[in-house]
């Protein structure tokens, strides 16, 4: 079900060094510009108790954890966010851009991971409450040049390390999916400058919602 | 799926003052006494892991706690038990007893508070790897027993508050799964003595696994 309330709720989509984050900060500043209220998403923090089960998920002294139990923590987390945050600022009528959210568990966890994509998407209805973004932009880029951008960049994390073919299988799981759902996604290619690339979603944002 | 394995799943389930806890203690005895290995859970504690994430469903400044999140919180620490305990437990032939499992939650979350049957028995699933126990004892006792046995001893919780109507619920919910479930259900009259009910539990036991 796509969101059905009077606020808008946009997700980015997309592999390493795709640049969702500085994309975001753009869009923001050109929606609070004409006046929108804007409510920024980064899971699995964004309230006090969901950063609790990130600190569970994330404490080296959780070595052991079974990877369904990570799962199940992912998803109990989005549960507590979408609750207290972004479902009340849709209500409200604000603008939720999500750095990530439920898209990611299934192309990481469900199609990557292998664990099925039939139970994160069952488990992406619960937390969600069946409440998708209106548009999901997914930025597109080659794993080189991801690559190249995260290499030149300081802000390697774990993720960051794996080989080549784990980024080829995200990209491609990211592609199908957006096959899949072509209402919903809204392919960029992101090899392009931020410039370009930012402008692209502004037309698509500015036209759907009629901005200006 | 009924358990597999070399090992034994017994769970223990019913309300409030059914007496689950004494039973386990003497079912154990009896079976270290012939010899066997004996392993007591009682979720959502059991590791470490588990442990932590109990902590954040209990904690006291957590009552914002979406009840979706609660229920993904409990399914996420029965996941990291079976993973680390049970189903390892079982597969090298030990007796696993557990003070309450996933018919709890089909019981308290899913019928009694209305999170929808289906749903938890898929959780269930996900979280236990369709593991079930080879035999329920259902300590079925009336809500007036229940509860004035409760009020006689000291160990009165939060749950034990609750209303006469929740306690009925809870029995009814009881009752209905073990009539779903005939051969992995054996409902015994609680209200008897401790010694009656544990007699006719060691008899269950005894014949079923062809012990002494």
């Amino acid at each position: 079900m796509i969101n059905n309330s009077p606020g808008v709720f946009i997700s980015f989509e997309g592999g390493e060094g795709a640049g969702k984050s500085v994309q975001i900060v753009r869009l923001r500043e050109k929606l609070e510009e004409l006046g929108k209220k804007i409510v920024l998403i980064r899971e699995p923090g964004g309230t006090a108790i969901s950063e609790q089960i990130r600190e569970v998920v994330l404490s080296i002294k959780n070595m052991g954890m079974a990877y369904t139990t990570e799962v199940l923590l992912f998803q109990a987390a989005r549960a507590q966010v979408y609750r207290e945050l972004i479902l009340p600022s849709l209500e409200t009528g604000k603008w939720v851009l999500a750095d990530r959210t439920s898209d990611s568990s299934i192309v990481y966890q469900g199609i990557v991971r292998d664990f099925g994509v039939e139970i994160i998407k069952e488990l992406n209805g619960l937390s969600t409450k069946d409440t998708y973004p209106d548009i999901t932009f997914l930025l597109d880029v080659s794993v080189e040049v991801g690559l190249a951008r995260r290499a030149a960049s300081d802000k390697n994390d774990r993720l960051d390390l794996k080989s080549k073919d784990f980024h080829t299988k995200v990209r491609e799981a990211y592609l199908s999916l957006a096959e899949s759902e072509p209402k919903r996604f809204v392919v960029i290619d992101a090899n392009q400058s931020i410039e370009k690339v930012s402008e692209e979603i502004w037309r698509v944002v500015a036209e759907r919602f009629e901005l200006q």
